[in-house]
């Protein structure tokens, strides 16, 4: 496995192959739910990308920059057993600059839910995602469903932008008993952590109750929302796969999304129906 | 000549060519500037792609979109002549849909002189930019030194992004009494154009003067201010090549620019010193 951590030596390497690429953009603290990516990016290409970045500027002032887990010599050994070929390991002076050119998520889609939670975070994940792109130059890029609205915000930055790269959308890694796998799971103490499940299990009262063909959102929202009580709620959410609001629940085009505080930590689930 | 009107016959066509390509992106209402560029292009590059596209997003509201001048036969004629291999002639639902992802321009060099009398104005030429950039996927793109904040702002998009296109600054192609080519020279009366003189010769005598070891920037724009007097002036500035304000003249580092109204047309000239 190749370690570079220059934009102008992982350009050369790039240019040099004429294989196709697989990129796992990540910012490090790799789980179960980054190596599902790895993996599949493995078997999809003759060649794995991943990058390991923090980037600031999806973080809002007050938020966990400083305390976000790093962890680099595990996530090397994670990327060598799991078949990487390169691993990107920039450092922020290479990525960005002063006064920058940057990306602006769309106003209405951009700016609701977890947009609305924390303005100008998705200003900054696009911004890395388009930069990292534009050095990697990857065949497929993959991402994973957990994160919904920022997959959906990069699938629409690629096609607006026109670019070549194929964004591959990846099923959620879980636990045994449900929670979502996520880099601030170690922030939860164990008390939390019981806490914690009501997410996946008002998604998947949401799914029963759909089952059961009940469609209207208001419903299904109240009756999450009385599993989810008491945590401290950003949203509840219904939204059809272009991420507009809906009134009921259309199969196949359909996400469901929850963000809860649990103790000072922010947790974000969702399924797609 | 290939004329391609959508988004995809025009990435198709470049996917299947393996030659250098020089690219034009223009608004249409081409002139002598323009052709300037094309000629350029056409030397250093096997393939050459010019662009028409009358770009929304960069005028402000009540500026002169609807009158802008379009020629579009009168431009096919000219690529034609001029040897250009695609000329791209997208309508504004090719290149844009609603709630769009866009390009932020930086907060300090973006909001300067010209983004600072038309704010809004670079996002949407670097918006644009991105996307057709992204189209043609060219080896080089020509642009005018005219518009020469423009310019900069593009170099460090490209920059920033860590772009592979070579982006080319072309000098500014003159009338035989100094005016610098614009397609919206045509907006002047005779007597309007006759007032725009004091433009180029306000740039003449900077020149002069530091011909004359003189450099310092308030005594240079004073007497600028003299000539190009009673013309609406939005900005004579000299600036650095990295566009920071300087307090002298530095050879080979500086830019001159001019914004004046003449009527109530907009010129813009600059020179590089």
């Amino acid at each position: 496995m190749k370690i570079i951590t220059t934009v102008k030596e992982l350009k050369e390497y790039v240019k040099n192959i004429d294989k196709s690429i697989g990129f796992v953009p990540t910012m490090g603290a790799l789980h179960q739910g980054h190596t599902k990516l790895i993996k599949q990016a493995r078997e999809e290409n003759e060649i794995v990308v991943v990058s390991i970045f923090l980037n600031p500027t999806q973080f809002l002032k007050g938020e966990d920059l400083d305390k976000y887990p790093k962890k680099d010599e595990a996530d090397k050994k994670i990327c060598q057993l799991s078949g990487v070929d390169v691993m990107f390991f920039p450092s922020v002076d290479e990525i960005y600059t002063d006064d920058e050119v940057s990306i602006l998520a769309p106003c209405v889609r951009g700016f609701v839910l977890e947009g609305f939670s924390r303005p100008g975070h998705f200003n900054g994940v696009l911004t890395v995602v388009m930069k990292l792109l534009n050095i990697v130059n990857p065949t497929r890029a993959y991402f994973g469903k957990k994160d919904a609205q920022q997959l959906y915000l990069i699938k629409l930055m690629a096609r607006q932008f026109f670019m070549s790269v194929q964004i591959v959308a990846v099923d959620t890694q879980r636990e045994s008993d449900g929670l979502a796998l996520s880099s601030r799971n170690v922030y939860l103490s164990k008390e939390e952590r019981q806490e914690a499940l009501k997410i996946p299990q008002s998604l998947h009262l949401c799914a029963k109750l759909v089952s059961k063909n009940i469609r209207d959102r208001d419903e299904i929202v109240q009756k999450m929302k009385e599993i989810l009580n008491p945590l401290e709620l950003s949203y509840v959410e219904i939204l059809n796969r272009n991420f507009e609001v809906i009134k009921e629940v259309e199969l196949g085009n359909s996400v469901v999304l929850v963000e809860a505080k649990v103790g000072s930590t922010r947790l974000l689930d969702n399924i797609w129906l």
